[in-house]
């Protein structure tokens, strides 16, 4: 048993769905979430400085005495959580694990796609994930750089969706995989026109909902459950404005959030 | 005479045509350079966000004693500097001006278009401008949040870039704007899709070239020209990668710049 919150981190709303997930699988958990909406995207950046933003984003969350993190940051799980995981004291999960270990699962023919930020393409940690569980797979990669920009303009599906979703999967798609990892938060936004563009036999992965289900596994394990709810149960912390983050959030996690988003200046941790 | 550097700054790389611009009308001027790449891009944040990271940004180039500093960033332009312009000690110029002003003269039919960032456009900086300067003008505002991501994936001119183009501008097409203000440094970079577009009789406003001859007025006013060229007189500095700010900057300097460029830590001013 330990009552202390689950602390979450994205950088910007999409981790949101991660968090929602982990809401409606954990009734009692507490949550503090993080979004570094005054520096999104990561996944433009140079690793050195998504390691530094990672960095400040844990020991913020440390400061309110969180019992695990989990990533939701596509970019971050991918480019920082490797060389950082030890070096702190609670546990730390991202999306890389969680995803890799449902598509290992889920592959009948050894052949998935990955897709993500340029910066997790680059650092390759999907595929290196993929290889040292499943020796033998082969893996596609493809960095969907306009994808983020569509999700959030609105572009969900559309003309402009579709043709973009071309350009990206075009190759994925040619080399027959029949299981797709949705490496960053904000593509499952994308799915209805991914899906379409890949064919029924293809398999999603999103990251989001792999990463509640990672955390039931780990939760059960170490007995860590919350026994009961809290009373200030959700509390969300941003670095740029909070009305629009309680606008769009609200839309992200099915309900109002408004008066419990906070600003805070992340670049003081 | 004023033998010190121009501060020149933007939230990452499209400053540059401004930079180049002013390179070319002034021979002897130095310049330092400020690219804010480990925070770009500015347009979606909110004022107060922008109001704060571009003090720090004027406290940056006010530490390399500039005699006067150019915001070639639209949106800080437009939705900082009104703001900030009477609390520093060096004349602040920005693009709203240069480009309003340009515009004002340019109209004949007293309809002038500009699109910019959401940020620029909610600032409603530039029709604060026209207003003031030719009453009776009536402008055509729309805000364009997917034509950086489509410069920075190199889509200058293709099928998406006509669709997108299509989406922000038939408003102010059908409006009969004989003047359009490019309200982004990035935008120019799409110039020949909005050319075709808009038709031949509309005039395009480019903030870059425009800035730069403001700055001559300014400058031959103020008699601060500098005598003579200096030895170091191009310095470039960044918050995120020097390798990516050098690869990428050559273009758009069309001249090599590798050894010139220089990381700092933003956040500490």
């Amino acid at each position: 048993m330990d009552n202390r919150s689950i602390g979450v981190f994205d950088s910007g709303l999409g981790g949101l769905t991660a968090a929602k997930e982990i809401m409606d699988l954990f009734p009692n958990e507490s949550i503090v979430y993080f979004g570094d909406t005054g520096r999104v995207p990561y996944g433009t950046r140079s690793k050195e400085t998504i390691l530094k933003y990672t960095y400040s984003d844990i020991r913020f969350l440390l400061s309110h005495d969180v019992k695990m993190i989990v990533i939701a940051c596509g970019t971050a799980s991918s480019a920082a959580l490797p060389h950082i995981k030890d070096e702190f004291s609670v546990p730390i999960y991202g999306v890389v694990d969680a995803a890799g270990y449902a598509a290992v699962r889920a592959t009948k023919n050894g052949r998935i796609g990955i897709i993500g930020t340029s910066a997790t393409i680059k650092s390759g940690a999907y595929t290196e994930y993929i290889k040292a569980h499943r020796p033998g797979t082969a893996t596609f990669e493809s960095a969907c750089p306009l994808f983020v920009p569509l999700v959030e303009n609105g572009h969900f599906d559309t003309q402009l969706t579709e043709l973009v979703v071309e350009e990206y999967l075009s190759g994925i798609r040619s080399a027959g995989v029949d299981t797709l990892i949705l490496g960053c938060t904000h593509y499952p936004l994308l799915q209805k026109a991914i899906a379409r563009y890949m064919g029924n036999d293809v398999t999603l992965i999103s990251p989001g909902r792999e990463v509640s289900r990672f955390l039931k596994k780990k939760l059960d394990e170490s007995k860590r459950h919350s026994p009961e709810r809290d009373k200030e149960q959700y509390r969300y912390y941003v670095s740029d404005s909070v009305e629009q983050f309680e606008e769009l959030g609200g839309i992200f996690l099915e309900k109002e959030i408004d008066g419990q988003v906070s600003r805070i200046d992340i670049e003081k941790y």
